[in-house]
């Protein structure tokens, strides 16, 4: 009997590295499990040391060995299931994508301080603090550079769906929260996020979480 | 006649990300022609933006396209390269190999903010403020759980010399420089690491650097 994988999340509506994990997976089509534990409660302190050795979401269990960082989980499903196609085919693309995505990855501290993850609020004119603006301006450059030189070949940042948009999706829901505008082109791009079937379960699954975290505290 | 790729660095006393990069660039043996272009400098306002889309440096130029993110080229070299060995490869070793390159990537913040890389300085004790001990406790875990659980083939974390080691290096040089002293595990690692040739070619180059950066300012 083949034990399904298991995807540990925090809450839906705040996680943003949960997204990235859940959201690769989904559109990859994996079969998992995912068991969401809420962020700052006791369930959490003290499940959490356990399915992670960085106590953080998300971690995936794939029966034998954990694997945690968004990243590290998609470049895994990548690197063992080839046919999920999660990377661009063309080593050269496959490059920029891994560049932006680690972009992503590791920078724009302020946009993730400032306007933090929350699907279920709308909040426009709010977040722009120092340094937003800059990273907002990056991001879209982003976008434009990616959908205009690589992603003629469909919707997504590099055509067909590829671990760099997992890694973006949850800038699409802050820009949709705070109420960010960009070029046509990316705005195309962030509806193209927003209209995957994947996505808008989360979105579901996030207006009906239970209101576990006092929304002042959330970065 | 082919041209030799760029890699773009900063000054090697102080730039860690440019050596995480060189270094895995040295150890596979890629030649490469090395521009260093001084931190805070006019000459520096001139060309980041030209040599990168982040205006940061590594940026890595191969004689048609720039890549950007120290791990994402060494990303580059592995699939590109394969012959280079830059990942361990077994499938489920690489994963934790990566997880644990990615948690350098975006992590350890307080330990990149209060012990900057200063390679020919030696500040033992100094460096110590809030959430730097919880850094180097998870990092001498890491060094310890893959030294002791992937690491018998060789000196590095996984045997063979790997891209998880460039992305650690510079932290060996903080530890070095700090007087961070790990369990003999962690100090043994420490050791191979300072023992590469290219290190000690890298050390050497950075004692060599024109003072061009207020050590106080240095983050």
């Amino acid at each position: 009997m083949e034990t399904r994988p298991v995807l540990y999340i925090g809450n839906k509506n705040y996680s943003s590295w949960s997204l990235r994990a859940w959201l690769g997976l989904k559109v990859a089509g994996i079969d998992f499990e995912e068991r969401l534990v809420p962020l700052r409660t006791d369930e959490w302190a003290a499940k959490a040391p356990v399915f992670s050795p960085t106590a953080k979401v998300p971690a995936f269990y794939d029966g034998t060995k954990t694997i945690w960082e968004a990243l590290g989980i998609l470049e895994y499903i990548a690197d063992s299931r080839p046919d999920t196609l999660l990377w661009p085919l063309d080593i050269d693309v496959r490059a920029i994508a891994r560049a932006v995505s680690l972009e992503m990855h590791g920078g724009f501290s302020a946009l993730r301080t400032h306007m933090p993850m929350n699907c279920r609020q709308s909040l426009p004119g709010l977040g722009r603090a120092d340094g937003v603006d800059k990273d907002i301006a990056r991001i879209a450059g982003i976008f434009k550079m990616c959908r205009t030189q690589y992603g003629q070949g469909g919707d997504f940042l590099f055509g067909d769906f590829s671990i760099a948009d997992a890694m973006y999706a949850p800038v699409v829901t802050r820009f949709k929260t705070y109420g960010v505008d960009l070029d046509p082109v990316g705005n195309a791009y962030m509806q193209a996020i927003l209209d995957l079937p994947a996505m808008k379960e989360w979105y579901a699954d996030a207006a009906a979480e239970e209101w576990v975290i006092q929304e002042s505290e959330v970065k």
